[in-house]
C-alpha cells in the first residue's frame, strides 16, 4: 500500500515504535480526526472511534458524504492526539506540552452486514461500558440506516510520537532560578445527568455509575 | 478564496453561524490538527494553537517540513473539537456525544520580524496565562528558529457543529423506561510537579498556581 512516509522529520528522538504505546493511545481517547482530500483540496472529519483488535473503526450514517467516499476507498490521514500535560519551562522557547500522537494512513474497509451488530457493540461498549447489555438490540432499520468501517493497523501504515519529559532548559537558564515543572492535564467524567423525560424512579445504570470518577480508560 | 463548501450535510441543524461560540470554542483547547495535501496524500499533524483576534495562530520550529509546506501557501483544513459529554439514550443508535467541532480553510500567512514577538507572548499567555511576566524575553536565536504562521479567521471560511442536546428517543423506546442522560467530559489540570533540576525553594509561580482546579477557560 502506498502512503506517505511515517518517517518523523521534527524531534525524531520522540518517535515510538511500540504498538502497545499505541494501542494504549487509542484506548485512551474516543476521538479521531480523519482527513482526506476532495477536488484537491484536505477536508477533515472528527468522529467517534474505537480500536477493536487490529482495526481501528469508525460508524456514521449511510446518509453522510464523506463517510460515503472513505467507504469508497479515499486514502485518509488519520489523527488521535492526547495532550497530557503542560510543559512550564524557564523560557517561552523550552515550554511546551505532554503529548501522545498517532497518524494512521491507509483506506477503509466496510464492514459486512454479518460483523456489523458486533462492531457496533463493540463500539458502544467501548463509548459506554457495559451499556450494550442494559439495551434492546439494534432493530433492522438502525442497523441498514449505520454504515461501520475499518482500518487495519497494520505493522508499517502509524506512527507514533510521544513528549513526556521533564522541561529541557539550558544550564544558564537553570541557574537563573526560574521554577520548572509539569501541569498534568486529565479528562474525567462529571455527574450524570438524568434527561427530563426520564423519570426520577428510573434507577441510574450500573454503566453510567462505573463512568463517574476518573475516566477509566484514561488513567495512566 | 476557493475553498471546500463549509455547509454542514449530516445533522444541518447542529450548525451554528455564532462568531462567538466559534470563538468561545477556539478559545477552550490548545489544540488543533492540520490537514494539508502532500504528492496528493491526506497528511495531518495536531498543534497547539492560539486565537489571536480574528487569527488562528500556531508556531513551530523554521526546520519543521510540513510547517515550512504552510507557510508556502499550502491549502489547508484545521479542526478543532472538544468532547464535552457522553450522550446515553435509550438505544445504542440513538447514543452519541456532546461535541463542538469548528473546521476552518485557508492558507496561513506568515507573522513577519515585526509582530512575531507579540504573537509568541500572546501564544505562551494562551497556554500557561501570565507566564510571560515571569519569563526572560526570547532571544534572538530563539526568534530566528522559530515561525509563526496566521490563519485569517474571515466570514465564510469556517463552520461549527454544535451537539448539546438530550437524547432524542423515540416515544416507544421512552415507553420501555430505561435510563437516558448525558455524562459531562471535562478536561482539567492536576497538582502541578517541580521538574528534578528545581530546588524546593523556588517558589511556585502565580501562572501554575492559576492554573490547578478546574481548566479555566474549558469552563461553561
Amino acid at each position: 500500500m502506498s502512503h506517505p512516509s511515517t518517517r518523523i522529520s521534527r524531534l525524531a528522538e520522540k518517535q515510538s515504535a511500540s504498538r502497545a504505546e499505541l494501542n494504549a493511545l487509542l484506548d485512551a481517547t474516543p476521538l479521531a480526526t480523519i482527513a482526506l482530500v476532495r477536488d484537491g483540496h484536505p477536508v477533515v472529519f472528527p468522529t467517534g472511534f474505537a480500536r477493536i483488535g487490529d482495526s481501528l473503526v469508525i460508524h456514521g450514517s449511510t446518509g453522510s458524504p464523506w463517510m460515503r467516499a472513505v467507504a469508497d476507498g479515499a486514502a485518509v490521514a488519520v489523527s488521535v492526539t492526547t495532550l497530557d500535560g503542560v510543559v512550564v519551562a524557564r523560557s517561552a522557547f523550552e515550554s511546551s506540552f505532554h503529548y501522545r500522537s498517532a497518524v494512521l494512513f491507509g483506506t477503509f474497509d466496510v464492514v459486512g452486514a454479518e460483523q456489523k451488530t458486533a462492531y457496533l457493540e463493540a463500539l458502544t461498549d467501548t463509548f459506554i461500558p457495559g451499556r450494550v447489555a442494559e439495551l434492546r438490540p439494534s432493530s433492522r432499520r438502525e442497523l441498514a440506516a449505520t454504515m461501520v468501517l475499518r482500518l487495519a493497523i497494520g505493522d508499517d501504515n502509524w506512527s507514533l510520537k510521544v513528549s513526556g519529559g521533564w522541561p529541557d532548559d539550558p544550564e544558564e537558564d537553570v541557574a537563573a532560578g526560574a521554577w520548572a515543572g509539569v501541569v498534568p492535564l486529565a479528562t474525567s467524567y462529571g455527574e450524570p445527568r438524568r434527561a427530563p423525560d426520564c423519570p426520577a424512579e428510573v434507577p441510574t445504570p450500573r454503566s453510567v455509575l462505573a463512568m463517574t470518577g476518573e475516566l477509566a480508560n484514561h488513567r495512566r
